[in-house]
């Protein structure tokens, strides 16, 4: 039978600043990401966000991001191997920390914004962070980019990993993601992202913009964290995966 | 026999900016405090910090602070039970992800700076950072001023203590320290803060600043991590004990 | 004829976080005070908000904060005098080069949160914030509690000043604002704090929780910047003043 | 008769952390600049620093950085050119808080690190950076490296420029800077620096890597803030171009 996992970037809130839907969405999420301090979060967000989780008997991940709080870690940054190596490593122990004090076990780290982008096409950063996440505890699952760099190195450190693939995203012909800069770069019809996301997690195929039919292997769905539409989109998908067949549960 | 153990505050380095002298410290010290990126440290030095220890066999603890790099943790500031609880937790966390990664294991707390102070008079607050240690590993041992509602609260928990006490500073005929705003607050000469610390460690008592002999319970001793000076003390802090019998370990 | 003026905490979004109800809310301030990236704000809402306060013609004041941005400034810090003196410095130049570059001019400071708070029973360090307006422009207009520490700091040192009085907190019979830990601290219905700021700027007088009519020196009004009722409330004021026959204008 | 300006970071110290030899370099510094707490500095350190240049009469500028206190400011980060004109704006008016209320006038603008690399290269962030100098203050002078896109877009803006030229750096047979990567990218003897930048000044000419005469053209030259070394060289250069016959003043 066909299995996926919902994935959803949590706990960004800060101090006086609410930000996300995260009550909500964590009726549909089953693996949460929730951010460390470097680019949203704090501990008090971070306690409250792995409670409620943990209520919810949702899979909690850490989701350790650039060192830019303002500008939300989307802004590119060029640190080393080694400095990405120990904010990770930072930002894992530092969650951990709310995990198991409130008696739960983290299941998994995603990287967040830039640093996920840049891992994805970078090998030496991937090893890097995928070497952090093995030296904190080896049996955490690392998320990245569906078929990346960061994918492949933790595979080549004996990690476990998890391929995330995009509902509402459009794919090129070899696989990568149509660039936001392009037009078509988004779906933005949820019944159209559905299909495709379907298609994706019991043939193992999508099509791309180009209209080919390519192979994409897909563990885990992004479920966006923010944004009005949110939790409707949750829902559609979430439903209809279910409707589908598909057992959705974390890993 | 009498026995001992020294603690220093180290890793206080951040970014381009350089503090300390931890390299030759670690000669004196067997435990080491090490901060957390709130008052003062970062990743880098974080991992480097405990590396150092790692390899010099010298027991390894969080040095919690204030969010205050620009005050070095040193103002106080008007933070809940609620928050010092969640701010220690991350700190404990982010530390032991370094030393699990690293191979090591975690054996104390110390709140640095206006957190210690602050800990050491407020019961509410000294609860809530003794239930954060507890949290998140009830085997690590908590550092405090001797006789503080610190090392109450960590007792009632039941918590390793440690009562920590100074060579260099005097104390009241109350048994606590004399306000830095006095005068005699300081002893400047090394031998006899020599001497009032191996009193302090074979007779568990001292003289107060007004000549009375008080007892004082002393677990571990104070080494300075910074001045220009703080080499030369830990030395003959670490041989003037040592001449005078005295074992100098870590817990 | 009766005149005042309506102020109003604002720019206190920070990066991908939104706050407050800056655009509805200016219909009914006169004046402003700007977050200057301490305790929020950062230097894209600074310059927005600047903008949207010359394009409907709004007084500018900055509104300098204590370095704690998680803590929204409102954590009281024992920051010394001279501390105060230099981050009022700072916060006043970095909003008043944004007011320069689009070609307006600063009218205002007003301290926020903690600061405002510590400042009002605190001579010394409203010294030390009258001093640092003063230093960098003569000419600004200290905003302070009515009747506190800041507002006679202001004065001693020449600065043009304002009393800041409250539509919706209750005063004691000695003047001072009823402290929140107490019940009726607040106002909770509109149209009797719109009496009271009525009486407050026709008579010079309100009504003390004792039941004491007690003289109140008022010369600006705080609008309050967020909360779901803050548009509201901020109407009910500016609309019934202006029936009342009070002119609301800036300084 | 040849004339040169001699500028030096300064004010890099933070809080606790002392950073530099500012007092002693600024024997040899025509002009400073002064780190304005995004990248390095705060309050505290800009007040200070800004004393100590107007008691020596040397030239204050802003030394603007990237938000990025733990990398010093020498990180890439893909910021925006709106971002960079924002965060310009801020840190020129942050010190010029300092400048005003200690009696000066800034004399002129050049970007830290990351910021200046990344403005020599791209055209775009050059025209907000200049535009944010000349938006402040039109007066003030934008220092930028030597025929650099920020001299260009400076120039285009009307804002008066600085070129500014290495004594210590080799060039490359088309002006620019030799990368860093390169083994032959550094002069390590002072008199060889010495000769290059004295060519430089009087004849306008240095000889490339590759042995070509080129031309330079050098209005201010860096001399290093920190390092065992910096003072001793920035003697050297001083008194060597003194001895040359070349006037060292600020603008």
């Amino acid at each position: 039978m066909p299995v996926i996992d919902l994935n959803c970037d949590m706990g960004e809130s800060f101090g006086r600043y609410t930000l996300g839907y995260d009550n909500e969405l964590m009726n549909y999420a089953t693996s949460i990401n929730i951010a460390c301090g470097f680019h949203a979060g704090d501990p008090h967000t971070m306690r409250k966000t792995v409670q409620l989780a943990l209520e919810k008997n949702i899979a909690i991940g850490a989701h350790p991001g650039l060192p830019d709080l303002n500008g939300f870690g989307r802004r590119e940054m060029s640190i080393t191997p080694q400095e990405a190596y120990e904010l990770v490593i930072y930002q894992i122990g530092a969650l951990n920390a709310f995990v198991q004090s409130e008696g739960g076990v983290m299941q998994h780290v995603k990287p967040h914004g830039a640093l996920y982008n840049m891992a994805a096409k970078n090998a030496e950063l991937s090893e890097a962070i995928a070497e952090a996440v093995y030296k904190v505890n080896p049996t955490l699952i690392l998320f990245g980019l569906a078929g990346s760099e960061l994918i492949k190195a933790g595979k080549r450190l004996g990690l476990r990993t998890a391929n995330e693939a995009f509902a509402d995203r459009t794919y090129q012909s070899d696989g990568t993601l149509t660039p936001r800069s392009r037009k078509d770069s988004l779906i933005h019809d949820d019944e159209t992202a559905l299909k495709q996301v379907t298609r994706m997690i019991i043939e193992g195929k999508i099509e791309s913009v180009d209209g080919e039919a390519i192979p994409i292997k897909a563990d885990t769905i992004c479920l966006h964290g923010d944004g009005a539409h949110a939790v409707q989109f949750a829902k559609t998908i979430s439903e209809g995966l279910s409707k589908a067949g598909i057992t959705i549960t974390h890993f």
